[in-house]
């Protein structure tokens, strides 16, 4: 259990990192919600997740930087009907052009992990707060 | 058993992250020591626990600053008697109120681990080397 | 599948944060493959890789840094002949003589490890690509 859902965090993030918005997007439910404490509206189904996804691509890359998250301290519980809670943290790093990284954001994760159709992990609800963000801006 | 002690340290070190002293005391055996390089003194039992991590809980509520850790590479050994010996490295992330994050403290850990009475994880003995604090300075 | 290769890894990098090249280079096969984008070329076999293991501890200690490498992020994947194709994150941290911990790299790792003669893992291939370094350069 562990290990698959560490290996999901990674694939899915790595989408992102990698630009693949849309292969990210279809890491969650048809019917997702992923509420981020930065946005001021959570982003709900596929379609919503692959632009927000692309516009945030768009603008790492506008900044010549390259971003990439760790994902660790999963706390995983196991919920009636194959539902998983999952909390956890992400740092994402970014790294600019001329090679000087830095930690460019501290994230707590509370998502809720179902079942797919081939029996693949998918994300139904996600929230990310993000330290440094008052409570109540932006959302 | 991997999944079990990276799933210990992940709730302990989220109470000591949110503020909640006695909740992370209590991930402790009732006579365990905790040394630490950038303390003077190592904390016995569980009231020194509680009472280090209130102080530094509100030190760093006084800074506005939110820290979090993350720790990983764990390297685990099965001792006789159901302990276990745990390495690991933690990084102490901090953000300011408004919203810069960096790299508060890189940290090495090693720990004994021994079962309470419901079979539960409990940190016996802890010696936690802070890089960059010259050995042999503040203990 | 997953302790033994998270175990792994913080063996390995732990050797390299605690000078020991020696004994990172014993965690390769005798004609591994290494290749690092910062590096005009790769290191080949155990002779290359301590003493690139060596030097790169000599430069450390002489800016007065101690570097700690934490790996995740792991995705798994077993093919045949008990070979592992491993994808996985290091971020590299550095902390100066005074206490300033920092990012010094993010880097994506692609390994492919094999079973040595005790069952053991070793690296036969190792491609790592430091973030902010453009592709082609000291290649």
């Amino acid at each position: 259990m562990y290990a698959e859902v560490a290996g999901f965090y990674a694939r899915q993030m790595r989408r992102l990192d990698e630009g693949d918005a849309e292969g990210w997007a279809d890491t969650f439910t048809e019917d997702a919600v992923c509420r981020i404490s930065t946005r001021p509206a959570p982003m709900r189904g596929r379609a919503e997740l692959t632009a927000g996804a692309r516009a945030a691509v768009a603008a790492i890359a506008a900044a010549g930087e390259q971003r990439r998250h760790m994902t660790g301290m999963f706390e995983i519980e196991e919920r009636p009907g194959g539902i998983l809670r999952v909390h956890a943290q992400t740092i994402v790093y970014a790294t600019s052009a001329s090679g000087e990284s830095r930690v460019h954001q501290v994230c707590v994760c509370a998502d809720t992990l179902v079942r797919g159709s081939e029996r693949e992990l998918l994300v139904r609800d996600r929230r990310i707060d993000v330290d440094g963000v008052p409570a109540g801006t932006d959302r």
